[in-house]
């Protein structure tokens, strides 16, 4: 680590008084000063900074407040203030999802996070998912609409927060986000086409720190902003920045950093390699696809399990309202606990002798009912139909396979090797391990390596807001890294076709799941 | 000298198409194709660069124009368009004197000189000198009305140009401009008034490259600017151009450089090592002092000689129009003719008897009848006083103690040991070295060790425009240099009183001087 990365990116610099003896520059003296008080032994100085240095030199008496950034080429003097004990330095860190997007407000010197807030990506309005943003934004008047749609969603919620802090946004002269490789691209203004059709070529994969204001960014005029960067069109900053917020790439043994959902994003190695791959599970995982599927809120079944005695199922719902519909996590839950209480096979079929009365059939599709109408919260009875089912078993086969094929087929690992199980991304934070080994979906490997790593792509931001030597640890991450493209050949779709089986075919895999008897 | 700086600033660059082999990101496969092809390791691309990228690579079939440009922390891509034979890559160097500006359009291409023009600096507007200005730039309103000035003066004949030589502004990608150190900040906009009040300090040394627009200047949007740096407030940007021009630091052998004007800046040195010092000479030498002194327009004086067979002197005027007045190099020209025709003592007092009728006095002064009035383009007799000769005599005096300090005893060389000696700026280019020496203001050594540089500001950033190389030569100038501070001691004054005899006090210096018998 450098001597220069202590000190953070609020310096209290001394500059040397002007002398007929030393008579250097303004400009000159504060790069002097910068080296010798700090480390930093070269710095790009914006013009308009530039302008500014005299007088604020001449009123501070030479004692000066300065804030520095980094980017691929080294440091950048953000900015240069008379010191004020009443002056906030802030930085905001952003998590820059597809549907929702998280910042936090960080004080730069004290290194807190002081409030946090999410909201939906504004770009929904122009399409849900990506395919359909990116098809809006084939012309520039299509990419500047959704590029401004980020932006503002940005410069709301961030003059809200301020208000709620007391602070201006005048305050914030740091911005560091982390994205897909599309949303990097769209809070850029980037042509984001060359992305999803073949050869799958990003416009930038490096994008460093830009000016705030040049993205109409509303902070401090002189911010700058840092958008962690992608190795490719499938691996983007988002999980660059969540191998950061691990520290995966520090450990001396192999853990693994998963990112379950629709897309699986997967990490494996340690201080010395780091392995990587993408591959699609399918929205079952998250609750997606079924009718009964939703996202979190009061009423959704978050959890099921078999009651021993009964063998019978029980869920909780949030805030224990009346059940309206199932989220991603209670499905998996509530496969888990259908395959240990015998109501499917190992198939993921509906065993009928087993379901009793809670299956009903319905234009030739199996019906499990999980909630009576007089139990529900809409009127109707909740279900879950064969069809959904399957959808399930296929999206944890692929998670499965997608695992089995970086930690065994290219990093040549057993699943218990490794030291660590990280689970990143909100809603990996709310799976149940057990629930996820007993379908198969997860290895069978000690409970207590799962880690819930919550949204490492927020954290990693956050990191960097805190550490400059983060974007040398960034650079060596992102060169580190072998990307691995999982194709999808006969070899795959043999590892898929075991791993559809409740556990999986190969039932040594999972010596722990036993089924109720 | 790298790889990369022989190939100038404008490169037809293939750019690798993507596959889904080779599928980097755009930007990142334009660095490479700029790191293999060209041999440029790093470049900044600017954001508005960045976002342009995607469209040109696929409109140009991957082969592009690109036009690149240097800076302190390295290259910058300046930009890149499809390649169309009709589209021009123009450059502008421009030499930004305090008086007068003078601009030329270079064609980045064939590295051709298209056009040149020259202007007065219009903050003359505000004051004739640079004290009137800087206190004039006192508030940042007078500040920004001055720098203001002068960008518009060079928007306006910029345009001019162009027209000229049917192009556009547009064309415009790359400006290079020298000046001394006020006019520098003056340039960019930056506050000057430290430069003039002890401990004399500049805002900054080594501006770099800035872009173009935020200066104000109407060239193409995405174009850069670049400054020369300067040493300190008394040794400005123009000189380190000159230098640069001169070739000086590349010599086996010391050679001198002289800048003779009011301010006499003068660099003694060779490959090895570079001596630098400037002083007070005085207007006097610019003919900027006496009644008659004029700057170069038709009938002014611009030489001046002595008839050998009659002892009389004869003058030539521009145009061969009726006189009106007579200019600097006319006035040493004057000032030898009077002493070589032994009209003038070797202190420069007019001799009465050998003067005659071409002598009267006036209150007390004395006054010698260059043109009678019946000749005169004026109706009144042209003369010269003992004033202007004794302000012509303490010029010279501190212009020769000036070589004086830095060749003998700052160099420790005789004038002998110089190689070469340059006369650089537009007044030194009319001097006649004979005149000079006769007076003793410039050193006795052989003729044809004389050579005009002319403007070598503006040479030296016509320089940089057609050679990518001058950038390290520039950092190399800067740092090699060092500057002798002219104290103005009892060495000095004994010094300066030597000088201020015709030709000098110890006539043994200059043996080829011989008064007509």
């Amino acid at each position: 680590m450098n001597i220069a990365d202590d000190n953070g990116y609020v310096l209290n610099l001394k500059v040397t008084k002007p002398s007929l003896e030393n008579n250097t520059a303004d400009v000159e003296r504060i790069k002097q000063a910068l080296k010798k008080e700090i480390g930093i032994d070269s710095i790009k100085i914006p013009w308009n900074i530039i302008k500014k240095i005299p007088g604020v030199l001449r009123k501070s008496d030479h004692a000066i407040k300065a804030v520095v950034f980094k980017n691929i080429e080294g440091w950048i003097l953000v900015d240069i203030v008379k010191p004020d004990k009443a002056q906030l330095f802030l930085g905001v860190a952003a998590d820059i999802g597809t549907t929702r997007v998280v910042i936090r407000i960080v004080d730069l010197e004290s290194q807190q996070v002081l409030i946090e807030t999410d909201f939906d990506n504004p770009q929904i309005e122009i399409g849900p998912d990506v395919l359909s943003r990116i098809h809006y934004a084939k012309d520039q008047k299509g990419l500047d609409k959704l590029s401004f749609l980020l932006i503002q969603g940005f410069n709301l919620n961030i003059v809200e927060l301020c208000k709620k802090i007391d602070c201006k946004t005048d305050d914030i002269y740091l911005f560091a986000g982390a994205g897909n490789t599309i949303m990097t691209h769209l809070f850029l203004g980037l042509e984001p086409s060359g992305i999803i059709r073949e050869p799958y070529i990003p416009c930038i994969n490096i994008p460093g720190s830009v000016k705030a204001d040049k993205l109409g960014l509303k902070l401090n005029p002189n911010a700058y902003c840092f958008l962690f960067p992608n190795i490719g069109s499938y691996f983007g900053g988002d999980l660059i920045s969540g191998i950061l917020y691990s520290n995966l790439n520090k450990l001396d043994n192999p853990s693994i950093m998963v990112d379950v959902g629709t897309n699986a994003e997967v990490v494996v190695g340690c201080k010395e390699w780091l392995v990587a791959c993408a591959g699609a599970a399918g929205p079952a995982l998250e609750g997606g696809v079924s009718d009964i599927g939703m996202t979190a809120k009061p009423g959704v079944i978050d959890t099921v399990s078999v009651n021993k005695d009964t063998n019978q199922l029980e869920y909780t719902t949030i805030e224990n309202k009346p059940p309206v519909g199932i989220c991603g996590s209670g499905m998996i839950d509530l496969a888990a606990a259908l395959f240990l209480s015998q109501k499917i096979d190992i198939r993921g079929k509906f065993i009928k002798d087993n379901c009793n009365d809670r299956l009903f059939e319905q234009e030739s599709i199996d019906y499990f009912i999980l909630v009576d109408k007089e139990n529900s919260g809409t009127g109707k009875k909740i279900c879950i139909s064969q069809v959904d089912l399957n959808s399930l078993t296929s999206s944890k086969a692929a998670m499965y396979t997608i695992l089995e094929v970086i930690v065994s087929n290219t990093a040549g690992l057993n699943f218990k090797d490794l030291e660590n199980f990280y689970v990143a991304g909100t809603f990996g934070s709310f799976i149940n391990p057990e629930s996820a080994i007993s379908i198969g979906m997860l290895p069978d490997i000690k409970r207590d390596k799962f880690k819930v790593l919550g949204n490492s792509s927020l954290g990693g931001a956050t990191r960097l807001l805190t550490d400059p030597a983060a974007f040398n640890e960034i650079s060596r991450i992102r060169k580190g890294i072998t990307y691995i493209e999982l194709n999808v050949n006969a070899e795959f779709m043999n590892m898929f076709s075991g791993a559809k089986f409740y556990p999986h075919t190969d039932k040594s895999r999972f010596p722990s799941v036993k089924c109720l008897e």
